[in-house]
């Protein structure tokens, strides 16, 4: 098994805390996205998306999406305690959280920062005014998931699961936008406080 | 159990065709979603995303997004072949052809839609150019999800799945973006014919 990804981006990160939540290792290998190695053919033949992370397992086949690749490793490496949840409704709603998260969230704010800052426009058209109006979006969203975290200690209910991560690389991502948490999203604040000081993730943070 | 719902929507249809799919039936409730009924306070108490589908649960409490109110409704009622996949191979498969579909094809055929038609612009900015570049987004995935299809008789691979009925609303809804399915893209076609003929669907499509 191998792992094809390029640490700085958020859909890399996200497996990089789940990998380090559920103490695995993979070997990784680097690919240079930003100077365009992914839109090779070669690469394009193993990743159906053209993006990372991509898993190759050991059969030779590969599988990418970020979410696809965690529910992977998770069955087979099962936890006591399951990060997409241990029980039908548990899982419903971490599905829930998971989806709320990222539709209403993460990519809301992919599409803010690609379309303001252009970073990949040898490859797409940038709309700027559309970077405008998602930046807006992510604004608005926010409260949503404050009120949330003012009724349980994590994003889909009484237990971490893939949802916190999901909503950490979010709120991670959205300083890009200049876009900042403030004392207005109380329970929001201190939640991501408490998710910078997880071992998983303090592994991961460069040292100063 | 209740589902909330309004039948013309894509995601309201994704949870019905997974419905008939199963053999599951659920009681109804409609909701006037072009009238703004799920924007009231009552609503969005009960909805997370404030929108629908809903599900109510016999204890009062409520799940939300199409995707996670199917996973749910697949494990109060397994079946012999599970839509989400029977191994933890398959399922991985079916999450990332699940998101392929959502997010480069039907996430971005609802932006086209939405910022060009304007049909919710009583609530939101619509950026013309954005719908005109989610436009001929569409179009250049379908190519991709013709080759997959050239190789495996379903979306996710042999068996049908979820997948598979988001892609069926998928390429449903691009009708109103004035996108056909012509013979250029040749698996593509020939799979959502056999789509159509599926019982579940055919028991969902009104009659001439």
């Amino acid at each position: 098994m191998k792992l094809y990804e390029l640490a700085p981006t958020p859909s890399a990160r996200r497996v990089s805390i789940f990998l380090a939540e559920k103490g695995i290792e993979v070997p990784r290998v680097n690919v240079d996205i930003r100077g365009g190695e992914n839109l090779s053919a070669e690469f394009k033949a193993k990743s159906v998306n053209g993006r990372i992370p991509l898993l190759e397992l050991d059969d030779g086949s590969y599988l990418c999406e970020s979410v696809a690749i965690c529910r992977y490793l998770e069955e087979i490496h099962p936890s006591v305690h399951s990060l997409f949840g241990n029980t039908p409704l548990e899982r419903a709603k971490v599905e829930m959280w998971q989806r709320i998260i990222e539709l209403q969230g993460l990519m809301v704010g992919f599409q803010a920062f690609r379309n303001l800052s252009g970073v990949y426009k040898d490859r797409e058209n940038c709309v700027e005014s559309w970077g405008t109006e998602s930046r807006q979006r992510v604004i608005d969203f926010l409260p949503s998931l404050d009120q949330q975290l003012s009724k349980s200690p994590f994003v889909a209910g009484d237990e971490f699961s893939i949802a916190d991560i999901s909503a950490y690389v979010f709120i991670s991502f959205i300083k890009n936008l200049d876009i900042e948490v403030t004392d207005s999203l109380p329970h929001l604040k201190a939640w991501f406080i408490t998710m910078t000081q997880r071992p998983a993730i303090v592994s991961l943070t460069p040292k100063k």
